[in-house]
């Protein structure tokens, strides 16, 4: 395809003018003291729902928000508003993913030294966010126990770009017959020494785990 | 972002280029006269499990063939080919969908007019794949009962990209309380109309609905 070298040329400088916006952000979070969390995840593995229980958790014992990107709507950020935390939505049209100047955008008006976390629920999509930094300190990646147990080795590059892989909807491993030792396998091969948390929304499973993670990590 | 406009330029004319090997596609399977399928989905709604079975009924009493795109890994060529029916993987490295060029390369060295039915599976992923056509004469969305009734909302362009809604799992929608109308309402406030079939690949339910719908189908 003739069009290729521009392509790369393009998409080198898109990633490069995010990297930078990126930076700036990060430091702005560092100097806000802000903790900040990004989620990436396929279509409907449970990113809201772990979040809302997250926000809700958090919001009891000090002053979490959350942006959170769809391509329209913005049902997410009327759930997530249910934790009674400051949520915005990020509404990308046809786009993909996030990118860091949206982040930016999106933070406009609020003021980072009044946070204590930050969580940007990204675009449901396994493949591209992989690419964009958006500032954070830490990304998870969801798995749901009815995604299948291979999604680690058929999308590896987000797994990689990952601090933390979180199998979300343990409640219904029995109900799909979640094979736990394949999938752990499957993420340590594509990260090994990734560390995995189980959690169930529903039922609150593994949640107090989750929060001990994160509330324990040096600000 | 001072991209912008050559990011457009660039994508118009990617896409532009893919239209034409797309239509010169659909005019190669016309003419063999093979009835091409394209399905879509999020990661892990179920895809690769609808189209084992869907080969291995349809390889009784014709001759059906499927191309099948990941990331990485040639797993689910591999689980395709337990059906008889000819596989092959296409794999794109970090590319979020297929595009037209992938599928006449990966026909290389298949007759055409041997042919009945070609499937082509494509990335999971709901997004980047409306763009592209890839000459097939029908495209199906999958939804699965474990990925919510919203998705269709909240990823528009996808559903009115396809011509066919199939919701997958259908074994799970009670453990996962399932909302049946709210589902098929959001589907129908995307795209009006819109045929929607109902499957399980693990009890096999729904199956013969959507394979006498396939079969039935002007040539």
């Amino acid at each position: 395809m003739t069009n290729t070298p521009r392509i790369v040329e393009v998409r080198q400088n898109i990633l490069k003018h995010n990297d930078e916006v990126a930076r700036e952000l990060r430091e702005e979070f560092h100097e806000a003291g802000v903790f900040v969390v990004s989620l990436v995840s396929s279509p409907g593995a449970g990113k809201t729902a772990f979040l809302e229980q997250t926000l809700t958790i958090l919001n009891r014992q000090c002053h979490p928000a959350a942006l959170v990107g769809d391509l329209a709507t913005s049902n997410d950020a009327a759930r997530l508003a249910r934790s009674q935390a400051p949520v915005k939505q990020i509404t990308t049209g046809t786009l993909c993913h996030l990118e860091a100047a949206m982040v930016r955008t999106a933070l406009d008006g609020w003021n980072l030294a009044d946070l204590d976390f930050l969580f940007i629920e990204n675009v449901g999509n396994l493949v591209c966010p992989s690419s964009y930094d958006l500032g954070e300190n830490l990304r998870l990646v969801l798995l749901s126990v009815t995604e299948g147990e291979d999604k680690p080795l058929k999308y590896p590059t987000i797994f990689n770009s990952a601090d933390v892989a979180v199998i979300t909807k343990i409640d219904l491993a029995d109900a799909v017959e979640f094979d736990w030792t394949a999938a752990k396998d499957n993420i340590q091969a594509v990260r090994p020494g990734m560390r995995i948390l189980e959690v169930s929304s529903k039922t609150g499973q593994g949640m107090p785990e989750w929060i001990s993670f994160l509330t324990s990590r040096p600000a």
